[in-house]
């Protein structure tokens, strides 16, 4: 595999290429294979990656010392680590995923035509999918496992700082599509850490028919910028929650404490409250009260700090904030239409919820929110797709097309139209 | 209308995202009505189309004589020109889309998830949707009658040469929506003919969610080289299609025939016939008759050549020429591998037929074949939004993401997750 690596940053571009060629060529090929060798080789790298446990801690030790060296800090060296259970989820991961229905092949309804021919719709890979991450190793199988199951060749472009460990899972890999005659070339990890690679990836549209990034918002950013290859991607999760007058309080504090309090670093996490005027005089002392036993600092309106002391003021820009901490925004607000008209404005469009007993403004809330997940009672952590039943997930989309919330297999496959005909012609 | 005018070309810009914030704003409103309004709307519209007929007519002819003056070619003025039997057509059009069943809305099955939520997907608009065409005025009343529908806000730019027509279709079409109490900048009309209008549109990412070009591959072309709002379009059908060997030489035909001669200037005509070369010496000759009688020129590889007098030579350029004329291109394969591998090369990925009697082949191409719409037995021409049942045609993708194929109203749509829970919370 190092034989491929390019020895000047001119040839970058050349190599990427030539894996995109590799690539588009293998992606036939799966496309064209059935369900049993692709779950077949999916078993199998589960099997390598396990057997090949020591290597491959060998190779992460390297990517360890080296990014020590490098000053990296705590965050970023805990998830640069496989430790054993991290291997072994790994693989207990390939084998779910092998476990999962084949997206691939399913013709959705076949319907008869006035003029007699009959059509139908047949799912099929994509094509290419180009993944491209920070210095976690154990994505380098999660993705492959995804794209291998969905039918599709990947190019895979992890953090520069996990090149050993990948290419040493990479190995695993390639030794599990061969033991189930599957093209090597089906899963790509880019062995150069030159950032041309990252701008070859992302504008070889023939090459390449998605891209997946995966990692904090100004990786997406940089890629957004000259991307050319379609993207399933969210850029940040600013969640909302609205608590309506007349909701009940246990539940309220129940979902919002929740939504806020279960992981601070996901993007599904609960960063603005919204209080309907109503409710906010009774609901809000007994929320501070919670939030203080979480160690959460609430950063309120004018409103909500008239209610309650200790509120942080909240400044125009904690309204647009995706903390990612123990910090969460509030504001009061008159109404369903009040606290719509705040999310429109400042929602990212990935997850909101409302907290509420009344069933037309939970039907219109649910109808009128424009967000990729709209929740009624219940927690903004819940935007998943594991929680959503999907299986597994490649990412979480915020855009309208193609594939919007949590994605899972079917948004790394596509429909093509198949018409099945006697001999018939169009008058 | 023309108050909103830009005067000087750097107004221009000023004036596109003008247009962009009001229709964001109508096309909340628009997502927030039920059907009734929406198809109040579009049957009001056709009244006025109706009771307007000698205004329009009027504009029309005032943009036939500037045409004329400007030495428009006949096809360009044919397609300019709004006869009675045209403006009857835009009417009867929209009431057509009135009578389809709506769109948007819709709950895709709710399903009970083991942490007890319930996820289900609602059909929702996409927003704003920008449709660039020629100069076709009756596209300005069928793509606002389906955007309409859908629940989308539009704006739309015409060709330069229609903007009279333009401008009178859209005073009908804004009374029509006021009859309704829909707001009137639902459908907006680009009332300047500077191409820096274009290039605002489209890329307004944060006003519009997605643009339709129509019209020729150079039109789509240049959008597609400045666009950043993402687009359903195909660049043109360059359409095979595939006659197996021991083929049903009456069927196989019968069916080139009519892909081929049904319609010369349509994207889903057949431009290249592949023929076994195990059927080609006793299928040519009759093919070639048959085409003679229809004045189709054949442009034929040297094995075609030697089996048939009267063959033009076909040059490589044939083999990717959507001619749009009677000429086809005509080359002998041996076999369905070789047949498969010419059109990966150089199809458009519109759409593909094979002629056979043999169902493992079929259900080979079906599967393997990656182009929008895959046939067996039936004319390339049945690739349409009205052919395929969708009971309307915004355009045909040759895309992977979002919508592939004929697409229809379901193509302007999104789905979002809703989430119902009772107090759930995630553990």
């Amino acid at each position: 595999m190092s034989a491929n690596q390019p020895a000047v940053r001119q040839d970058v571009t050349d190599y990427m290429h030539g894996l995109g060629q590799a690539a588009r060529e293998a992606g036939r090929h799966l496309a064209a294979t059935e369900s049993g060798p692709r779950n077949a080789a999916l078993s199998a790298i589960a099997r390598r990656l396990r057997a090949d446990e020591t290597a491959l801690r060998e190779a992460n030790e390297a990517d360890l010392a080296a990014g020590r060296e490098q000053g990296l800090d705590a965050a970023l060296l805990d998830r640069l680590a496989l430790t054993e259970a991290r291997i072994e989820a790994m693989a207990t991961g390939l084998e779910q995923i092998a476990a999962l229905p084949d997206p691939v092949g399913a013709v959705s309804h076949l319907d008869p035509m006035p003029s007699g021919i009959r059509v139908g719709r047949m799912r099929v890979p994509l094509g290419v999918v180009g993944i491209i991450y920070e210095s976690r190793p154990n994505v380098t199988a999660d993705a492959a496992g995804l794209c291998l199951k969905s039918g599709n060749a990947c190019i895979l472009r992890g953090g520069s700082e996990s090149l050993r460990s990948n290419r040493a899972i990479a190995a695993c890999i390639a030794e599990g599509l061969a033991e189930a005659g599957l093209p090597e070339t089906a899963v790509q990890v880019v062995e150069t850490t030159d950032r041309a690679a990252v701008g070859a990836l992302i504008t070889m549209d023939e090459h390449v028919d998605v891209l997946v990034p995966r990692g904090g918002k100004g990786l997406i950013e940089r890629i957004m910028q000259d991307a050319t290859v379609p993207m399933i991607k969210h850029l940040d999760g600013v969640c909302h929650c609205f608590v309506d007058a007349g909701a009940d309080a246990d539940m309220a504090e129940r979902i919002v404490v929740n939504a806020k309090t279960q992981r601070y670093g996901t993007c599904n996490t609960l960063e603005t409250l919204l209080l309907d005027a109503a409710i906010a005089p009774s609901l809000l002392p007994r929320l501070k009260s919670a939030f203080d036993a979480h160690g959460v600092e609430l950063r309120g309106c004018e409103r909500s700090r008239a209610l309650v002391d200790g509120l942080t003021p909240a400044e125009p820009a904690d309204w647009d904030a995706e903390y990612l901490a123990p910090i969460l925004a509030v504001r009061v607000v008159d109404g369903i239409d009040a606290a719509m008209a705040h999310i429109e404005r400042h929602s990212s469009g990935h997850t909101e919820a409302i907290v509420t007993r009344d069933h037309a403004r939970a039907q219109r809330f649910l109808r009128e929110v424009d967000s990729s997940s709209v929740m009624v009672n219940a927690s903004t952590r819940f935007a998943d797709g594991f929680e959503y039943g999907l299986g597994a997930e490649i990412g979480i989309s915020t855009d309208k097309l193609h594939a919007r919330g949590p994605v899972g297999l079917e948004g790394l496959t596509t429909q093509k139209y198949i018409v099945l005909g006697e001999g018939h012609i169009r008058e």
